[in-house]
């Protein structure tokens, strides 16, 4: 962290600034110019409020060197993580393919659908037990019944399952049901929650916030590393912009961006991104072609009847065909697709 | 609800959709025109999902007459909600001035503040006990003794007091410790938590999202109100845009919006809002020109050593200032300033 | 500027560096630290490209300490601009109130709407003649006609007159025949109008982008400033955000913001910011009460049958009760009204 | 376009506002229901203003059913547009290669990218003469001189060439002197410069404006093509949103949203949109991924010391990777590269 003083400081508030900083445990470098005088801060500024450092009134300005985190940055960590959820990995060489409906919404129509996403190739299984839905009058999903049928599924076909959690008080629950838990846009920074989840070992899928920037993702991943849970996986979603065409706009140079900051993997869901089920097929592909670890994608054997998101729903048919297609492109991008049982 | 078939619909698809809305409960009025029929749904439409009636293969458009939300509207209820809270009320005559630390720090700090703020006109005490920060390496608040403090604040100036609640876990100890409880905007659509302060009677201020439309904030009201507390104050305090000189970006073209929409009060946050401690003033007085119910304001004794947001704290003495200027424009307005005792 | 090297950054490179800003005309200061060096740029900073020096393969990170722009900088002209059109001054004691419609329809139009508006206080008639439509097929303005309407309108109530120029093809044109000109705000970073506007004496008002940051906007400003027209009046008309109620966020938290980094005068128009009539009272007290040095403010004698945006009209009535509102709230902010002759 | 009138609308404010439609040129259906009358409104529905119909005391919404842009259209015009210039087409099954210099700096320089740019299967080169800078105070381009390097290198490589227009006032220098004439994103909405170039024959290559819809873009076009120039190649260069760590957020569902709106082809700028060099490879491959017609990359021989945006530029030897890597997701997106000579 570099520290610009006012011309006009007085070493008296230069020293007592020093002081300060060496207090928080901070080595201090001094450089004097005839100008102004600029503080070298080093040692675990990650602690530091830069902000608060900014209000001294003999500071011009303070200027972070590094990034704010420290277990999610690449810098310190320059592997790729790769997390082994049942008979996959997420982060290797593997593209991970999650699909599945939206909600739970029967024994019949989990079954189904995952049965036929195995055989295009999808490797987890999605579904939305607990579902969080804008109007409190919508489908609040099956709940704890939706979870019961999501591991119907798991046994029937073998894929790990993949599930939203909406409340700390589900954390123990949803640790011994499910594969992955999910935690949605909107509870990016539900800070408890991500307290809860670094107390587990279950890997966590952290969607990005509608207006949150990558930085910030970031922090909130550092959040359950921090509590000893280093199985994160981050998923971009779309964030909230002006454009109204797209439910969110899909930002693919998010994915370059994290696997310079980070090593942890990063997958793509363009079916929340868009809202719309036919951009469904070239945004995967494009996501694939970025450098995405994997894709989330909604798949539903009846879209029109489907209690939520229907829109943004393919079919298992279409789902093929999207998997057809990335094939080629996943080559390109050095990966490799499940081998189809 | 309106919805506009396609000029291909056949007889058979608009009988089948026609069904399948009564059967939701709804009444059908058929317009048949000769380019296309167009179908008037009354009832309880609050409860349809247009996307999945717009799926519909016949199906044109569809088109939301009235709004999304009941309870918090207007419509249904013209006149404005006032609530009590200790000896003051929320969105009546009185202009409501809500002010404090970002956090409770010590017993010295918060009673200092309560009694400073007490005698320049605060109604309400606020302060933090358990903080959502951005990094887990930041002060995470005094938790449990902060509420203890904020209480003992409560004792001595007789001021009601509100905190930010974080957990659904914490939801009964708010409600045995403050008066008002405080949802963030990081949590405004962490729904569980929501539907637990529904269960509640104590009133609770919703803050608005960094990227809530209007109608999504009320619906996060609704969520409240459905479950039976219908005592929900709401609180602009920026949302997130491109612009990066204010922290957020202060939209006060919600607060008439939210006064035509719903019957619930609104306060104004200028200090998150921009973050910027010389701003709170200016913006502080357009708040109550422009119509809001009250503001909510961080005062600290010591913003400098403050151990967060201090660069959006004003001191005691600015307080006082704002509350000078504030009269005169409270009175164009149409409302009184608590008398100072 | 500050310049911090790397910690692996040798001697030679830093040399280079030095040289090569030394011959842009700059002086360093050179701050060696045990750590890393930093460099101290002083001179026409305005002039470096910081992106270009961050290129360096041994530079770390650079920051500027001024902002980018120069005639429009506080710092160097401590006072207010004052602006003195016809019989009257922008920027000093009086509130400005430029009102009138969007567009000149007609003789009888123009005439009534200037008298009405002249007679409830406003200082500076508004409309428009040349018109920036999003569509090829609405309706495009009188022009020339439009401009000489104006004119007469001028002469009958002695209010000077402002209109939006479109091309740089009719700056004379406007020269000769407006006493404002307005860049609207799909034109702020028309580059070469901007020029062009340089090069005249007449005064003019500067719309904020629909994106634009508060320090582009000034640069903007620049651009003018630099060809020699120093009468620049800052507009803020509403940004882009992902709110669709209103048709732009007003952000009000500009006008403390230009008050402090810019002695330009700088005032508010809540008509195109909200789109909503019902809207332009609230938002216009509250402009005034932010401290804005005057408001923008769309009236037409007949907003259901005006050629373009009705929606956001106020009538000649409607603008005599934002008139008698915002007389006290002008003296809060130490303004007077113009004396309604 | 659908108007529902209120349920309280009398017969008589029906036929007015019926007449008044009719007087437009609109063929009107009336559809009476038992709670609201419901008007079909056919014909050169792109003329009405809706929200000026909306204004009407006895109309409830308005709703178009169509989009407002007629010639960009796909709907009436449903194969893709080829646009033929020089030795290539864009469009079509070639995969369009846009490459060169953010500014023409020097004959040397401009000769040698384009050498290398061709050498590696690029099929236009582009170089910027006028350039538009934030800063009055940054270089501006070498403006006539520019455009006589450009021509110098075409007629050296046979590469048609792309140059940036800032002024109306130019057009007919520009239909002279290059193949494709770019409008950048600051003007996308400077209508006379549009309707300016609506009246030439060379192809207008149009970028989207930093804060505009993908609607207000094709009206744009629109603009271009209601001018008798239906030669608009489309140019989506990234967005302006909160995120802060790319310069833009690139929209890559725009490409298929354009698409399936308008038979326009449309190319991607990887380069502006993210501002950083590294980030330009995995967009371009993601970008042909989804579908583009083609790539618009900036490319200089010595980036360090480019006189505008070398953070975001490659070098040759980069852009060689560049083209080596698209060929295969070529493929699979269906295109063709240049055969390289």
């Amino acid at each position: 962290m570099i520290v610009v003083m006012k011309p006009t400081a007085k070493e008296s508030e230069i020293a007592a600034l020093t002081d300060e900083l060496k207090e928080m445990g901070m080595d201090i470098q001094v450089n004097r110019g005839t100008e102004c005088t600029v503080l070298g801060v080093l040692g675990d500024v990650y602690s530091i409020d830069t902000a608060k450092v900014e209000m001294h009134p003999s500071v011009d300005k303070v200027m972070r060197v590094s990034e704010p985190f420290k277990k999610a940055n690449r810098k310190f960590h320059p592997n790729n993580t790769v997390i082994r959820v049942g008979n996959t990995e997420i982060g290797g060489e593997n593209l991970t393919v999650i699909a599945g409906p939206c909600s739970v919404e029967s024994e019949a129509q989990i079954i189904e659908v995952a049965e036929r996403v195995k055989q295009s190739g999808a490797t987890i299984l999605r579904g939305g037990a607990f579902k969080p839905r804008t109007s409190p009058y919508s489908f609040q999903g099956m709940e704890f019944e939706g979870l019961a049928l999501l591991d119907e599924a798991r046994a029937k076909t073998g894929l790990p399952i993949i599930s939203e959690i909406m409340s700390p008080k589900h954390v123990e629950i949803f640790e011994n049901s499910v594969d992955i838990i999910q935690v949605g846009a909107r509870n990016m920074q539900n800070f408890d929650l991500l307290k809860e989840l670094g107390r587990c070992k279950t890997p966590v899928l952290l969607k990005r916030g509608l207006s949150s920037t990558i930085e910030e993702w970031l922090m909130s991943a550092e959040y359950i590393m921090a509590g000893g849970n280093e199985n994160v996986i981050l998923c971009e979603r779309g964030i909230r912009t002006f454009e109204t065409y797209t439910r969110n706009t899909l930002d693919l140079s998010a994915v370059p961006a994290i696997k310079k900051l980070s090593h942890l993997p990063v997958v793509v869901d363009p079916s929340h991104a868009t809202g719309l089920n036919w951009m469904v097929m070239p945004l995967a592909i494009a996501a694939v072609a970025v450098g995405a670890d994997g894709l989330m994608i909604e798949v539903h054997n009846d879209p029109k009847n489907a209690k939520c998101d229907g829109p943004q729903s393919i079919t298992p048919d279409e789902f093929q065909d999207v998997m057809d297609k990335i094939g080629t492109v996943a080559q390109v991008a050095g990966r490799k697709l499940a081998v189809v049982r």
